[in-house]
């Protein structure tokens, strides 16, 4: 077999074998198919695209690339939530101590924040002490004993994703279904749940710009997860706005667990769906019930402690989770004003994330170092109607001088009209 | 400016500028973009193609990638061919001599053959003591004082080809029109002649596989050379049939010999056809009248004795061209006789071309050594009326116990039928 063929073969429109797609993932993997092999067969699948069956041998070959998680001893218990990625989308954070509190065993690693979107790997660092990286087997006894380990990416899992992502980030190859399917149920397969709920993000701060365009995503990762003998669900939820208030990693942690206390906004709204989701997959569960229980275990007070255990087990000083005003402050507090009476018609989600990112809060590039203070608090969302001169959100810095910066950027990313907008759901869709 | 949006501007199929296909063309031969980069970028430009200005902008931004021949001193009496390569194709033999002799300069470099295909440069060394690695200074002395020099590639000629092609063959992009036009052109056009004329090959040992690819093919290059300045033709001749009697190095330059020296057959034909467009459009006379200045510089044998002035001054021993005998014999002479009686209906020149690599005559790969004494000759070509037990062929090779081999290669090779097939055309058409 040779790679040559299997790339002219996928040029010409072919459907691959079984066989032809895992001896490109073992070669690619090996170093035996060079980068410039693997960039041209990126391309024409681009172009061509994959069949559903292709798809799933992809990712069960990509998912097999390296080490998996064997989550056998948590049976049907074991479940795990993806996000695609968004601004202010700190849902982990309150979904998994749900999840947790009603027994059911979450061992999710997680990644880091790049450009506009954050990682709840960096959000959970802003907690001092608390370990994102624990070895596998203190990792799983974790999960055993409180129900809940969240860690950064550790060993050598889905190799195979590692190289081809860097290879498509550089080659305009990443926007293609087949390719971000198996690149993110992958990753999620050898992570090991046998319950997988996914938050497909649609809008201006997500990467699938339309509820249709995620919606045809979702719909393939539900299938593909299925497939591969996964319970599956899928979320079409929101991104055209930041979610919840505050974004920037202290920031989002105090928003967690103010949702945890009882805060109600849409954050609560789409994380109580994510974790209904779950636990009506896990436990078998009607959703109306399985919805039931997690507003009980937040309203009872039960999620929140389950945090605090959660937190806690991985060297987190709950103090902080106790006493909000312990996080370290920012230098700095920019007030920002409504400059016109008017309704709210739009806040680009993206730019808002980039404007965190100027701040302190995020990366331009992989490696960078974040401050964990900095970030935006919203005190108006799309909708409101607001008048000149109200506070529509305070920014949280430790760079001096950035008044104008800020000030400029949250005008850009934000739209005013006399009218009301119409208002457009939080949750599109649940795809299963 | 970046290689990444160049390529993601090409996969949404929009046109470039000229701007950035000169920096990708620059970034390619620095190595500042990265293999990987350049083969997704051309499985994009195989996918949406480029329009004739972008082909135009590419060609001479990979022409001036290196050095280029300055054949200025010539003035309009420079001239170059161009076969797209064939089985058989000695063409270059015989035109050099032609066009030579009626006072065209003809400075000339050859590729070496691979694959079932020949190449210039080795049929010429199989001439004892031609020299094909001429300095440049001397390389255009020659063509100066004889009219002809032919030698390899040297220098630093096109480098952005060599490395986009050698990418091309590992990542089935080869078959892309503003691709080949490019690679194909570029090098001509770095080779500085004024006119030019090229041997579209079309049929089943060529890379066109019907006229009518061929012919696109044929007017890009024809449109890409005008938009440079050039004088061109491009002639589409058919390659569906090894032309000529003889396949393999020394045995093909024995049959220039024997065209130049009188004998008239389908290679006769073509060597005459290109040497008529290459006279008729570097002189600026009819196309008849050229034709019948080639025809005649045959004929006198002034051409046969420009052949021996030129391969005596670039050190060849002229006495193998005066006594054909003098060459090498291969020490195993193979005959392939006629199973049945019928017409031959066709005779596949691939096959008889990766035949003859069999038989020592060509290289698998880049770098193998060649046996100029080993080859075919064919005593019956499509169309001939056979009988069984007739010999169709004779084998030449050094490597023993190939009868088998070449008999079963050849009867796989060819085709027969009753009734005599219908007889197709040998030149297709003369593009201008």
């Amino acid at each position: 077999m040779k790679a040559y063929d299997i790339i002219l073969k996928k040029r010409n429109g072919e459907v691959l074998t079984e066989d032809e797609i895992r001896f490109f993932i073992r070669g690619i993997v090996d170093g035996s198919i060079p980068d410039y092999q693997a960039t041209a067969f990126l391309m024409a699948v681009y172009f061509r695209g994959m069949t559903d069956e292709e798809t799933v041998t992809l990712t069960d070959a990509m998912m097999h690339s390296g080490d998996t998680v064997d989550l056998s001893r948590f049976g049907q218990l074991s479940v795990d939530k993806h996000s695609t990625g968004g601004v202010g989308d700190k849902t982990s954070l309150i979904v998994a101590p749900i999840v947790g509190s009603l027994g059911l065993k979450l061992a999710k690693m997680s990644g880091r924040g790049l450009g506009h979107t954050g990682g709840t790997v960096d959000k959970l660092e802003s907690i001092p002490g608390y370990r994102t990286d624990l070895p596998a087997d203190a990792f799983l006894r974790q999960v055993e004993k409180t129900n809940i380990a969240v860690i950064g990416q550790t060993g050598n899992m889905v190799p195979a994703d590692k190289i081809l992502y860097s290879l498509r980030d550089v080659t305009a190859t990443v926007d293609s279904i087949p390719l971000i399917t198996s690149s993110i149920m992958s990753k999620k397969l050898a992570a090991g749940a046998h319950t997988i709920v996914l938050d497909v993000k649609t809008g201006s701060g997500a990467f699938m710009k339309t509820p249709a365009d995620a919606r045809v995503l979702a719909e393939k990762m539900v299938l593909i997860g299925k497939a591969c003998g996964r319970k599956m669900a899928a979320l079409i939820t929101d991104m055209d706005t930041p979610l919840g208030t505050n974004i920037g990693n202290a920031l989002e942690v105090k928003e967690a667990v103010e949702v945890l206390r009882g805060k109600k906004n849409d954050l609560y709204e789409v994380s109580i769906a994510l974790a209904s989701n779950i636990t009506a997959l896990a436990l078998q569960l009607p959703i109306d019930e399985a919805k039931a229980r997690c507003e009980q275990t937040v309203a009872s007070g039960a999620a929140f402690d389950k945090m605090k255990e959660w937190i806690s087990s991985q060297g987190g000083d709950v103090t902080y989770l106790e006493d909000l005003s312990r996080f370290p402050q920012a230098k700095y507090e920019i007030p920002i004003r409504a400059e016109r009476d008017g309704y709210i018609t739009h806040m680009d989600a993206e730019k808002l994330g980039l404007l965190c990112v100027e701040l302190g809060a995020g990366r331009r590039k992989k490696g960078d170092s974040i401050d964990f203070s900095a970030g935006l608090i919203l005190c108006a969302k799309t909708g409101d109607l607001i008048c000149k001169g109200d506070l529509l959100a305070t920014a949280y810095t430790s760079i001096p001088g950035l008044e104008e910066t800020v000030n400029g950027a949250y005008h850009d990313a934000v739209s005013y009209s006399d009218a009301a907008p119409e208002k457009k759901p939080l949750i599109y869709d649940v795809i299963s």
